[in-house]
């Protein structure tokens, strides 16, 4: 990207009312969609400064927290890509290092980690009715931290994944499509369909289907969603996507087979995810470590799963899409079948059709990671953006 | 902070006489009053650039070995903030990781690491009469390598917690107390009680209590250590602290109850600690992995520790010290009576009155760790920071 | 060392052909007399930077992966060094933390830790036949995101152990002696004595003794290989060093005594590696996870070391070398008798002799780490070290 177009994207982020300084980035519908738009925008600033070689380094030093209550690797390098990038130095919050168990309370532990911290990364997702809420205990530790002058500055948060959003992915998700279609606005009437597909596995997180649905039916789209019976989402969340969906000129249709959903789709999200009362009785078992009734409980589940072996995204269902040709999705890694497994979420065929296309869609992460924490982060983000590119310091030295 | 303000500190950093460069800073009482003085000085200079958004960076590149033998959470965020501010990148020495268990000797490993590395961080408290042994033979380790032409530069060392000492809290704690009471000189004549509190837990290290008289009693303090029979910290440190607080114009008096030391206190430092004979008698066992033995051991010092549950911070014994406003200190986490325990060191309304009090002590502790290396590093502390002022860096960038 | 000197390198620097740009360093028969030259140089060039207080940071952000399937202090601590000492923040890839386990492919692995990212070290030295297979489908992966616009550019990988090379080992073992003997020229008719020694462990990689007669045959020097019958190193690896050492005017000679190695030697390098069947017979046991199998091939391969004890490196065997003065070099840690154990590689007063050049020899790793990453990455070195040293950033402010 030359630094023409780069002014142009500042130019553009003018024009945008935002208001998330000092703010978490928690979940995509709490944020107006100049926010949205802002956020795509400063993504695409630092991925087009990096690409000429400009650096956007915000901060001569600082912390950046990360705390993965749960296993990851392309989150956890997005958000480190990210942190560096700007600046920052991860130093991660790993629980079973730390005195935590020792009964040290979140409001606590949140402050004695911010002494010099600029952002905070949380994944929290295993657990239905929690992860929200502990990030949302985080942030108000954190402004109590401020308000009582025991923190010079209020570091931001970013959701790495609960168990309501997965805003980093989905925002990545939108980007991509922003990029494939040629434009957010190209996004208007396009049919998204996402649809459950099974897996062997169980105990998959909700959030990447809630996140997508919550956060497309922000710009016009026509979403259908489809799941087998029992496979419900959190219903808020399907009920705030139908009326986003309906405010913003599109629409939202809950459908019940993958057939339905992927007809005529621009863009098809197959994606395996655990039974939202499945999820409701695993949360108790798993604060009782209470492994026997994990095993009984992941036993039912699989063989319910079992049933739903046609849920594939197969080359017959593809052809089912706008001509024949929707645009894969997938937040990765996929259950593919006689790949990863012997019977999974999508064909090895289509899956190796639109594998780039994934990695593709993968590489936005950090950059919207990075655009979330310097939105939190300046109050004045056009002029410290324009400040970056004036100072015109050389990322990688030839 | 102002510039100005800041560089009035550096003038009177000009006027102490210190020896601390290529020195490691294990046992505050190694340290002369100046030396002491030098490094609040250097603490508050460097959180004054912080606070006037200039950079303190002293390394564009270097290692900063962090090992850790024992939890932590608090003091391995300072650490590793208090070097990322320098300059520093964080590399922790795991010995899980290491091919330390497989026989390599301290001599070997402390220069193994130590190639581009300024800054060494340990924590070993565990085992009594060898954390400050391990630290000495590591920095001699160090001397030798250095001596042989193998290390270009003497990397310091900075005691994060051994069995003796805890130089980075004690030294935090009285940074604290001066910004509390309006300047070191205000220390002289304040009374401190270091107490024993009851704890559900037990094997707490005697190194919070024995840094705290150590170094306290180098300010002309009122020292009241209290503790039951049998929680006696080591002679040694309890000798040397009488003989400091004579020496400094303050007194040091050894009474038998919570109650006896918190009477007229201006602050009061309650906290558990294990038994010194228990700690002594647990080295062995931990050597040996001997976990029946351990076991026993705990189920008899619990059994111990019970009949001192009344060894509790509560508002009756607040009201004991002087107009009973004393101010409660800690070097958290703190058992609280309900909060995190049935029973604890300290009832829950006392903390809550002193907890963000306790959250500005802790933040010392980044700029006292910055400050250590600083002065371990630094030939002429005065020029650096005197550069780096002048350099006037921007920090974070708006 | 002075500019004058460091300018000096770099001139000859210049005369060197050079291709390694975009390619990645995984084993030293692959590179040219000058790529091996041209490594040495940037190595020496670095370390002089650093030494005159000259920052060689090439960038101002970017992210090293650093992959270790086993175990490593000083190849972990040199790795590091290395990309931090370039600008590079180093990211762990830990595969227990990671999804790696879930079913993901190295290919998707390769390309989703990679977006922001530029250099990639991996240590995978447990399976033979496995670790350098795994690290070019890791290169082929990565060539293939590039092909496919989804990486902006090709991170470079460094060879950090592997089944059949250790070429930072060998590299910076060669560099020590060159600046021992006083030159790269001065290794010519220098007798080198690589011999299997006894150790009290087994499962020892055979990565090292490969790495260094394929490195050192190289250079014009007398090689002699020793070991018992059994611990053959792969043949093929022997075959292709023998073929080096008769091209550039050395020889190879297969002997079967450490005695006859040892024979007017000017260096020594006495090392435990484990036997080659007892290798291959390993790598099924140790992905079933069959640890009763292993533990009957450990002890069958102990009891079959025990009979070759007498292949220590003492006083007697050492005053068999040239002048009873050859260097002894060891990669550490070494197994030396009645220290780190019983019987082992190496007599104490022997090692106690050559301790500090072992740790010299160690101390070059950082460098040519460096330099592998740098070569890997930049199209013409000469002009980047140029501009590193006309910049003349201070890295270490006074």
């Amino acid at each position: 990207m030359d630094l023409k177009k780069i002014w142009k994207l500042v130019d553009e982020l003018r024009g945008k009312k935002t208001g998330m300084y000092h703010k978490d980035f928690l979940l995509t519908w709490e944020k107006s969609r100049d926010e949205l738009d802002a956020t795509f925008l400063v993504a695409d600033i630092l991925r087009g400064m990096r690409e000429a070689n400009v650096s956007p380094k915000i901060w001569d030093s600082g912390i950046a927290v990360s705390n993965f209550r749960d296993n990851s690797t392309r989150t956890r390098f997005s958000y480190a890509s990210a942190c560096d990038l700007l600046g920052l130095y991860v130093q991660d919050l790993d629980e079973g290092k730390s005195q935590i168990a020792h009964g040290e309370t979140v409001r606590e532990t949140a402050t004695m980690i911010s002494f010099l911290t600029e952002a905070i990364g949380i994944r929290d997702d295993m657990y239905l009715g929690e992860g929200d809420t502990y990030q949302r205990e985080v942030g108000k530790s954190l402004d109590e931290a401020v308000k009582a002058g025991v923190l010079s500055d209020r570091p931001t948060i970013v959701n790495l994944q609960s168990d309501i959003d997965h805003p980093t992915q989905a925002m990545a998700d939108i980007l991509h499509l922003a990029h494939h279609f040629g434009g957010l606005d190209k996004l208007k009437g396009k049919k998204l369909a996402m649809t459950w597909a099974y897996s062997p596995s169980y105990g998959k997180p909700l959030s990447v289907p809630q996140g997508i649905i919550g956060l497309a039916s922000r710009f016009g789209m026509e979403i259908s969603l489809a799941h087998p019976e029992g496979y419900d989402l959190i219903p808020d969340v399907v009920a705030l996507s139908r009326k986003q969906a309906a405010a913003s000129g599109g629409s939202f249709a809950h459908v019940n087979s993958m057939e339905a959903a992927f007809k005529d789709a621009d863009i098809v999200y197959p994606k395996s995810w655990a039974p939202y009362n499945v999820m409701q009785q695993r949360v108790p078992l798993l604060h009782e470590g209470n492994t026997a009734g994990l095993k009984d409980l992941e036993k039912a589940c699989l063989a319910n799963n079992a049933k739903f072996t046609n849920w594939e995204c197969d080359e017959a269902k593809m052809k089912l899409t706008k001509d024949g040709k929707a645009l894969y999705m997938h937040c990765l890694p996929a259950d593919i079948t006689d790949v990863s497994c012997k019977q999974g979420e999508v064909a090895a065929s289509v899956f190796d059709r639109y594998r780039d296309a994934t990695y593709l869609e993968a590489g936005y992460k950090p950059y919207i990671i990075a655009a979330m924490i310097l939105l939190g982060k300046k109050k004045d983000p056009v002029a410290t953006l324009s400040h970056l590119i004036e100072r015109g310091l050389v990322r990688n030295l030839d």
